[in-house]
């Protein structure tokens, strides 16, 4: 099994904003992708499409106010299937530090190279979204190479 | 043990344009910290500072023309030490795919999650001063947390 881990630091703001950004609809749109649809919640399920692409269903596994979220991928691409997303949030001084783990990953292929490098491009657009109200959501987010 | 994963693609560059950013001084200095000095060739040594946090001194174990670099960590922050970095090139199409793996963390600590981001925003910073001519080095880094 293999994982990709990050951590950010968003800069004065409080941990339950950033959890606001991780558990809305409005919020997920706001620094993933502007096709997210579904419940943030407990028990919910989160769709997220990057048209035309494809995308992925999340299913919500936990979420604790201003701590914890966690996701476990219902459907997308085979090699995401089954993996779970922690996101584990704490104030730091003028910051809220964000750690962030995708576990479970079967094999370290090269399709997971690409998604660690994408996924802290978009650790940085939340941290700008919730930073300067504006981040870097799909169809408008960064490329990093020939898989977009 | 756990690695650190990325890829990224250059667009309009070869491997050896990307080759050369990767083993000399001038090059490395272009996208990752401007305080870069030593020598990049098999069993040469390159030194990497960030005053005034301090740096990384590497041993190059292997080069191979416009495919593979691999260092290991010989002094450096504990956690480092010891650890191998491997760089792999190839081109597809239009791009030059840059494989990069940090190899061999003894423990999947927060300060690993932090150097996998900001290994991202590095990567970023070589395919962008491989294709403009212009990277981000430190000083001039992107910040992404109270950890820079």
């Amino acid at each position: 099994m293999a994982d990709i881990l990050h951590r950010v630091g968003v800069h004065g703001a409080s941990p339950e904003a950033v959890y606001e950004a991780l558990t809305t609809p409005t919020g997920l749109a706001g620094w993933w992708t502007e096709d997210t649809t579904g419940d943030g919640g407990t028990g919910g399920q989160l769709r997220f499409r990057f048209p035309p692409v494809g995308g992925f269903d999340m299913d919500v596994v936990e979420t604790r106010p201003a701590e914890r979220v966690t996701w476990r991928v219902a459907d997308g691409p085979a090699e995401w299937i089954g993996t779970t997303i922690d996101w584990t949030l704490r104030r730091d001084g003028d910051y809220t530090i964000v750690l962030f783990e995708h576990r479970g990953w079967a094999e370290p292929v090269e399709f997971m190279h690409h998604c660690s490098t994408k996924w802290a491009t978009f650790l940085l657009s939340l941290k700008s979204l919730v930073e300067t109200g504006r981040g870097a959501p799909a169809p408008g987010d960064v490329p990093i190479s020939d898989w977009h």
